[in-house]
């Protein structure tokens, strides 16, 4: 005998938010969903990179599929935060239609696995090799997303600045070489508000792993600034001996 | 037209690794499978605490009830941690097969999002209303237990490390007073490693939301040590102007 109650299987996704910096903003991936969706939902049109996993496939082989085909990288740095299951997150109309027509499949619920990821937007393969219907969008301005995608990127941002308090993973985002006050605009956009010059840089090159580099910026206006680099080995050494607890 | 390798439905479940603390040695809570494991699979006789989701049920709705169920308790301390749905993660044979027989459901791969909980265990209620079949087993000494259940405990342990260097959640586990050296020791069990004790002291008592109680230990054979409480309102408070970012 089966218990009716338990007999159920929802379907399961993965969502990806993949964050990149232009140097200004951080900017978020979205889909342009093709055709079916009404023009009565025309300002829900974009949705963030996923899709239904396969049969015998890892949750984190999913997102890096999805990943891989959009933007046509490897190895993309991933992290899972949450998961989604609310039994209403998907509504009924528009977007169960779009779901199921654009997958082919009879949907109930559908509990997703969320991911964000970084990226360098000025990798020129990422610019070239995305999909037509991808585009980079401001995080701080986004339109009203399908489905839940709107509370999964607040939760995925919410969880990067999380991350970046005791994990340097934001050079990710960066180029290889890059001035203080580049990575500064960048954990300001990241936090959402503005940092102190003089703390912030004393605090950055006070840590043994970011190296100053012997060029400077050429071509600007204003007295050029010095390159800096992240020396990833030497911070995984300097965490050796690191005392991990804090009040 | 249906995608025959989308079609495909998985189980959903939870499991919830619950911590508690007794004092000296840091412990999770595991259920004993009832009948119907083999005996050449004696030593995978315990689980953690889960359950098949219900149809028009959040996922943490669903680990509440496992957990109210297991200690009579409501609101219990839990964090979503990770999800685990690795295709091959329910071996045939005795997992499987125990599987189907206490939930009566046929089942071919399960994906369970994991939460930690934080339970002090000096709760009498706790203790009376615990069923039968639960007990809790040394983190640092756990047997071979079902299905993936070693590794979900290995990584929210794992993930309770990382979060008690940004959040004082460990309060959670000690009795509403307490001693430095009582929290201490609940640090280094944690952790897994020992610490110094008047660095220890000292950066704990620089915490403004640590208020020094007037009231010392009685009916010890050392000097009586003060009491401490954790001051919730002043933590939140200390937390508003906080400058989120490190390198």
């Amino acid at each position: 005998m089966q218990h009716p109650v338990r007999n159920f299987n929802p379907h399961l996704s993965v969502d990806c938010v993949v964050f990149g910096f232009d140097g200004e903003q951080l900017k978020v991936l979205l889909i342009e969903r093709p055709g079916s969706v009404q023009k009565s939902d025309r300002n829900k049109r974009y949705k963030l990179p996923g899709d239904l996993i396969f049969k015998m496939e890892n949750l984190e082989s999913a997102a890096q599929r999805v990943l891989h085909q959009l933007t046509g990288l490897e190895n993309i740095f991933l992290r899972q935060f949450s998961v989604f299951g609310k039994p209403d997150r998907i509504p009924e109309g528009d977007d169960l239609n779009w779901l199921e027509h654009s997958t082919g499949v009879d949907i109930n619920r559908v509990v997703t696995t969320a991911y964000y990821s970084l990226i360098r937007i000025d990798k020129s393969k990422t610019a070239k090799e995305l999909l037509h219907n991808a585009s980079w969008h401001n995080v701080n301005a986004l339109p009203a997303l399908a489905f839940d995608h709107n509370s999964i990127i607040e939760k995925g941002l919410e969880c990067l600045r999380m991350a970046i308090r005791f994990e340097p993973i934001c050079f990710e985002l960066l180029p290889g070489r890059f001035t203080v006050r580049q990575i500064q605009i960048l954990y300001e956009v990241i936090l959402g508000q503005q940092l102190d010059n003089r703390n912030f840089r004393k605090k950055l090159l006070k840590a043994c792993y970011i190296e100053k580099l012997d060029e400077k910026q050429s071509g600007v206006a204003h007295k050029p600034a010095n390159y800096y680099k992240f020396n990833k080995k030497k911070y995984i050494e300097s965490r050796k001996d690191l005392l991990y607890y804090n009040f």
